[in-house]
This record gives structure tokens, C-alpha cells and sequence, in this order.
């Protein structure tokens, strides 16, 4: 049984129907409403829908549960989904599934569903997240919603008892929340060297020399902030571990818990990590396009012809030769230190490593 | 038990007594093929074997199972396995193992093991799919055909009842059924601007100015030509989805299929993006390989030269230097943007996301 | 329960604590050691820790277990779970668990959570395995130990009966076992063809014509050297293929063993592969970074100069444009399929392709 006759109600009888199951549409007006679902789903009275099902997908608002309760009668027994979500993360007190339980505490409730689109209902599951998360008090009606769950083309996932319901609710809403204060730390770092790098090799030999080289921002000096910021982020991923080792030595206990701060800071390593392999990958993409520039060959002819009217053979400088030769070939063994790095924090590579492995590649 | 002495039940047989089961083989001729099997196994007429054994492997061709007619009485009540393939896609009516269970009714057939090569079964599945795909219409026969597999070393897959055996009959005749498609379009698309390129670039100035630039064919004229397939690419991935929202607003309704073709080009949008970013990503490879080459440098030499021999002391050409800058800039950019777009079309990454996060970053 | 004060027991005693268990303690100094623990695990001596609790974890080590015979009387009936390693592979004859069995035969002993650090147990396990491998002859001791590392955290694997407890005790001693001999070769083989590439390019010169060409070993040696690796190291993974196919045709059969050495080789394809792959890709990055080293800068401004005094204006060598064109191209070619070969022995995609398509691209 489907209650309600929004875009989700429909797209959710589509995919049952189209799943095999018989479907039951409560609506409160069913005559104007049928031509929406499909054929095969039958649309009738809330009340009748209801007394037809054994499991029903509660499809409507939070606002509108209340009125719901002229049904209590007919509703006793019967497994109540609640696919329903929120517009903001934690905006009532009680999560929705848990104010659906306490209105109908004669029936079973079972948290599910909220995480899928009604497009993905519709098209079925080809990209992106198969999982349905589902919770409830009651191990049978959570195994018969899980069972539908997989005869539907999806991944059921038990997420234990009604007390995850309000995180279950929380997930659609989230956006990359382990990303957001490592990249605005990249992007904040980024900022910083870009400005020093910008005022270093373009306004002061401009101020200076009245010389015009406004044609390196965008690549020059983008290349030469890069690394600095790769460095600094590949910095803040190993002094927490140190911040927490001299914490554990001047409490001289390992079995306090750090501040929060620094948990926070320990539980972002991951992520700043990669972010730092990131910016150490582009900065060899920048640096091998270098050569490639337009600008890079009008400097070589202008030195060669420079030299050749002055009649100067020799140009080669050991010293800068040697340190070229070494600055690429340090470049390259750290970016693929860099990379293993970065291949080890993969979870399908992690998995495959024992401690000792792990921490050896670390 | 094993009915028949080819190379799969061969490496059945050994496969079987190296996991520790014991194995009978049923030959017509038991004398003249013993010494094809490990010693473990007992071989004896088709009669005796399937007398002793509850699980028989029936690995024969399909032309000969009414050869085992003589043998129905010995066979009621034991789990008959059908391990056998076909040389064509859908080249008969009926699966086979739905006619073998048609020839022997008072038989449980099981279909499985087909997709494993006599190789793997040999060798143990160390590289490929370790996946053995089972399907019948008794539970519990299953189940015991995949505790078989598992023993042996293989993962079973449960893909419900018989009429799926037609299409596990076809999987190990399948060839990366989803790239064909993508693949002719990728190749098409090239050869048309390689042949655009390739007059504008090498013909044209030969027939106008007799100039020799066939040393351009390998590398600058693929590099030219790379770009512009993986900008078409890229729009195909997207225009469906336009096409789509389009045939929806002219019907009005978002509950009617697609026409067959739409329905095709949604579904192969993901391969042809992961062929875009390949395109662009050889692109970016060979553009870095240009300042390598002989070609370059001799070029560079020889206007060195003629600026130094014609006391010419100035090149730059500010706007082609500008243009460069841009022009590498944007590339690196749009190469990162495609790249995360690959990124997250991988399973395991799209599996971590949820379907906001998904849709934000597409 | 948990016997023993050191390290592990009180990183498990927190762990325990935090996931809801009510543990205690058993220590032979408990007043001394209960400041050690949390405030939620109770401290007391070893019998009495051993009467309250159902499930009890030795973590003590081995030389010490004849400690406990004293509380054999009532150990009688309860599941002891050995978490204990060794330092060296196969130190014992036994097991640690199945010499703690032998001493109290009245108890079900399970091995367990060996694989784990102190410090994941600690920390929570966010990064590296989370698997806890567990073993035991009695099924349902298994699967409530299994169940305890499950609400701890930790994803269970079943390794079948106490004969796997050795095999799980030497798991957290192996480091990268596979990988060893690939390694060793492929340094091997860099060794020898460095040597020579550093004779034919730095020392030859130098003698025939005391040219100073140091500063070509960090670079150019280098990159002329890895795609030799390379190439061996790719010709060694399909080798001993060929060698098990002229093994088979002499001896006239598939059904005989490989001699060991020729096993073991075909065991470590897939790393020798990698490592060729790894060496080619290397090669690339070297190969692009060339143009960007100040000594290419130089010997270009001096042939033009050395041309431009001279008044030669034609330099271009068509036979040596081409070869680089070529070189390049076939170059590009070969690492594009060498990485669809590394692509495929990916374990997520492997999984996802049939032994047809597996065969093709490889």
C-alpha cells in the first residue's frame, strides 16, 4: 500500500508495480488522482487502500501525519514505512519516524527509503548510491521492508533501531561533510602563497624594473604555489599524530580522550592528504607544460640570437644544470612516494594490508 | 559424480578431489579413460557412478543428453548439475539445462559453473571472476551446489529460479557487450576529423605551396584530431538527458517509456564519457610529448638562426603568448573536471556517495 | 572477561567498555593495576574476574598461560579467546591457541583479534583492516565472539576450524610476502642495466674523450635504463606461461604439478606485471620532464649560436625527424596498453568482466 499521491508515491508504485508486487494507492480524492499512477496499481479510498495492504509506504509531509489519525483503527498491525526527509538537518526535535511511532502506537514502524530520488525510483538504480538504509524496533517488519527493498534492485542496509532513525534522515542532506574544511583549508592556503608568489615575480619587478610580466599568473605562478601549498597540507596530516603523542606524554595517559579539536584534526588527516597528493599531481602537470608555452620559446630565440650577435659560444653554467637535474628527479621520486600514499588510503587496497603493512607504507 | 570424460570434467574431477570431495566418474568406456583422471576418483560405467552419487555433474553436450535417457531410472531423486555452454548467443528455444530438467523430471536440475573455464577449475581461480552463477527452481538443491562451490574456491551467485538459466547460458559468450556501441562511435568520429585534419594540415600545404609536412601525420595531427572527438563525446553524454526532459514535456507526462534507441544512448552514457576522458587524456599526453620531439627543435634552431643572421633581437608576440597561457590553463582545468567525472563513475567511489552528493558533482 | 594488565588488555578493556560491554578485569595485583583500566571495568583478582564472566580473553602472553592452570576448576565450560602473536613466523611447533586448548581441554578456545593493534583497538578503526580473522572448532563459541567484534567495530572472517589458528597467528608477521622477489628482481635488473647505461653514456666518453657528461646520471641514465627493466621484467610475467604449455606438451598432460620454482613464478605474475607497468610509466614521466632540464636549454642556445656564427641555415634531418615521431607515437601506444592490462588486474574490475573479455584483453 502506497499512502499520498505526490512525485515519490507515484514513482515508488511505478517501481513496485514494475517489480511485481500488488499495489494499493490510498488517496483522498482516487477519481482524480488514478490517472497518475499506473494501470496496474489500483487507487481507491485512503481507508479501503489500507485495509487491502499489510505494508504501507507513508508518502505525505510530517505536517499532514495528524491526519492520518481518522485511520488508527484500520492501521492496527499493519508495517508503516516512513520514506519521508527533511528540508534542514535536525529541524525537529524527534526524527520523523519516531513522531509517526508515537501517533500510531499500535502499528510497526520501519524508517527506509528516504535516501533514494524519486528518479532513481523511476529509472531504476544504474549510477550513483543503491543503498536503502532501514531501521526499526521490529526485527520482522525491518526484514520483510529489507526483502522488498531487494526484490525492488536496491541494497538493504540495517541501521539497527528507531534511534537512527534521525540520522538515517540527516544522510540525504549532507554534502561531502568530511570535504568542506579541508578544501576551504587548501583553498584559504592556496589564497595566501598565490598573493606572496603573485607580489614576488610579478608586481615588484614590475615596480622595480617597470618590467611586464604579467603573462606568468597563469601558469608560472600558479605552478610555484602549488607546491607550497602541498607541502603545508602534507604537514598537517602528520602533526596531529605528534600533537596527540605530547598530549598522551604530559597527561601521561593514553586512555584520555583528546580535545575536540584535535579529534576533529585527527579525523580530517585522510582527506587533507589527498588533497595535498592533489596539488602535488598538478604542480608536475603544470610544471611539465612549461615547455610548451609560447613564452618559453620567444626567451630561448632571444637568448640564442642575443648570444650569437655577441659572438659568445659557451652559455652552460654547471651549477644550474646539476640543480635542475636533481630538483626534476627529486620531484619525481616524491610524487610517487606521494602516490603510494595515496593508493594505500584507497578502502579496496586498505583492506587487502595487514597492520604491519599498512604502517610500513605509512 | 561426473558423467563424461572431456576436458571440463576432467578438470572438474581433479578440482573436486583437490577440494576434498569424493568424486565418482561415469564413462562409457571406464577402462580406456581412468587414466585421464586423478587416481582419487573412481571411474566406472555411467550406471554404477550415478548410483553412488547424490550431485551429479552432466558434463556432456547437449546434443548427447538423450543419450543419458537410459539412465532415468538410477537418476530419480538426485541433483543433476548442468555445466554446459553454448557456441551461439540464444541458439536454441530452450536453455539447456531447462531441457534437461524436460528429459528428466523426476530429476532437480541445477544450472551452474558454466561461466568457469576447464582452465580455472584447473589452475584455482587466482586472476578474473571467481563468480559461479547458479540458478534452479529447488532451494535447497541450490544451496547445496553452493556450498560445492564455495569448498572449491568459487563465490556463488544466486540468481533465482530456472528461467534465468537462459541467461546465464549467454554470459560466458558475451563481449563487453556495453563498449561495442561507444567504441564503433569513438572510432568514427575519429577517422572523420583525422581525415579533416589531415588535408588541412598536411594536403593543403603540400598542393599549395609544395611544402613536405608528412612527418606531422603520427603525432600533430592525431593531437589535433583527439580534442575535437572528445568534445562530441562529452556532448552525447549530455544531450540524451535533454532529449529525455524534452519528450517529457511534449507528452506532459513523466510516466511513458522512452522510444527504444533514447532508452539505448541513456544507457551507454557511461562508457562514452569514460572514452571522452580517454580522448582527452591522450590528448593532454601527447600535447606533453610535442616539445620532445626532433621536429620541434629544429624548428626552433632554424628561427633562432634566421632572427641572429637577419640581427632581428625581438620575438614576442604578446597576444600568441597570452593565448598559450590561457589556452594550457584551461586545458589542465578541464582535464581535473573530467577526471572527477571518471572518478566518480567508478562503483566503489558512486557507493560512498549519496545521491545529492552524486548529482552535485556530475 | 579479560586476564592480563598489559597493553592490549587495556586498550581491549576500553574498547569493550565503550561499546557497551560490562567487562572485568582479572589481574594478580588488582589494587596496583585497577588506575590502568577505565572507571567502568570492575578490577579484581583472577578467579573471581574468571567466575563472573562468560567469554574471557587471555591476553597474556604464551610463556606465561601454565599460569593459569591454578584456575582450571573454573575456567570449566567458558569460551577463552587467545588474542595473543608471535614475534618470529612458525616460532612454535603449535599454535598459541591450540597449546592453550591442549592445557585446558574443559574449554572452548577461540583465536581472534591477533590481527589487530593496541592502537586500533584504542582509536577506533578508521584506516587499514578492520578484519578480524577468527577460528575455533566449536561453531557456536565462533559465532558469539564473532558477534562481540562485529558490535566492536570490526568485521568478523570466519577461517573455519582451530587448524587455521596457526596460519592467523603468522598473518600480522608477513610484510608484502608477494611482493618480495618481484622487487628484488626488478632492482636487480635496474642494477645491471644502470651499470651499463652508465658506461656506454658517462664513462666512455669521459675516457675516449674526456668529456665531462656527469651530469646525465641522474636523468638520462636513468630513463634510458627503466624501459630495459621494463621490457625484461614484461617478457618475465609471459614466459613461464609458455614454459607450463612446453611442460604439458612433454610430459603429454595437463594433469601433472609444475616443479616449484615454475609455480611460484606463475604465482607472481600479477606483481612482476605491475612493476613493469610502474617502470614504463617512469619512463614516461621521465622521458616528458627531459625538455625541462636547463642542460637541454643550453645545448639547443648552442647549436643555434654554433650555426648562426657559421651562416648554415638548413639543420633539419628528415631521417631523424621521423624516428623520434615514430619512437613517440609506439611509445604512447604501448604504455596506453600496458595500463589497460594493469587496469584489469584491478581486483573490482576483474570481478566485473567474464573469462572471455579477461582472456581478450589480456
Amino acid at each position: 500500500g502506497v499512502l499520498g499521491s505526490g512525485d515519490f508515491a507515484r514513482s515508488l508504485a511505478v517501481r513496485l508495480v514494475s517489480s511485481g508486487f500488488r499495489v494499493v494507492v490510498g488517496s483522498r480524492n482516487p477519481k482524480r488522482k488514478a490517472s497518475l499512477f499506473p494501470a496496474a496499481a489500483e487507487v481507491t479510498f485512503q481507508a479501503e487502500a489500507v485495509k487491502k495492504a499489510d505494508v504501507i509506504f507513508v508518502a505525505i509531509f510530517r505536517e499532514h501525519y495528524s491526519t492520518l489519525c481518522d485511520l488508527a483503527d484500520v492501521l492496527v498491525g499493519k508495517i508503516l514505512v516512513d520514506v519521508s526527509n527533511n528540508t534542514e538537518v535536525n529541524h525537529h526535535k524527534e526524527s520523523n519516524a519516531e513522531y509517526l511511532a508515537s501517533l500510531f502506537p499500535a502499528c510497526t514502524v520501519v524508517k527506509g527509503f528516504n535516501v533514494i530520488s524519486a528518479w532513481t525510483l523511476q529509472s531504476g538504480a544504474r549510477d550513483g548510491n543503491k543503498q536503502v538504509l532501514i531501521c526499526s524496533n521490529n526485527q520482522e517488519a525491518k526484514r520483510i521492508v529489507a526483502e522488498i527493498a531487494q526484490v525492488m534492485g536496491f541494497t538493504p542496509v540495517d541501521m539497527g533501531c528507531m534511534s537512527s532513525a534521525c540520522e538515517i534522515e540527516n544522510i540525504p542532506l549532507r554534502l561531502l561533510p568530511a570535504w568542506k574544511i579541508p578544501i576551504f583549508l587548501a583553498l584559504g592556503l592556496f589564497l595566501c602563497f598565490f598573493t606572496y608568489n603573485l607580489i614576488r615575480q610579478v608586481i615588484h619587478p614590475y615596480i622595480r624594473e617597470q618590467k611586464n610580466k604579467l603573462y606568468k599568473i597563469p601558469i608560472e605562478v600558479v605552478n610555484t604555489t602549488l607546491p607550497c601549498v602541498s607541502y603545508v597540507m602534507l604537514s598537517l596530516v602528520y602533526l596531529p599524530g605528534v600533537l596527540a603523542a605530547c598530549s598522551q606524554l604530559y597527561y601521561g595517559t593514553k586512555y584520555r580522550r583528546f580535545p575536540d579539536w584535535l579529534d576533529q584534526w585527527l579525523q580530517h588527516r585522510k582527506q587533507i592528504g589527498l588533497l595535498s597528493f592533489f596539488c602535488a599531481a598538478l604542480h608536475a602537470v603544470y610544471s611539465l607544460c612549461l615547455p610548451m608555452r609560447r613564452s618559453h620559446r620567444y626567451l630561448l630565440i632571444e637568448t640564442a640570437v642575443k648570444q650569437a650577435v655577441e659572438k659568445k659560444m659557451t652559455i652552460w653554467v654547471e651549477e644550474e644544470v646539476w640543480r635542475m637535474e636533481i630538483y626534476i628527479s627529486v620531484g619525481i621520486i616524491a610524487l610517487g612516494l606521494l602516490s603510494l600514499l595515496a593508493i594505500t588510503s584507497l578502502p579496496s587496497i586498505a583492506n587487502s594490508l595487514n597492520w604491519r603493512e599498512f604502517s610500513f607504507i605509512q
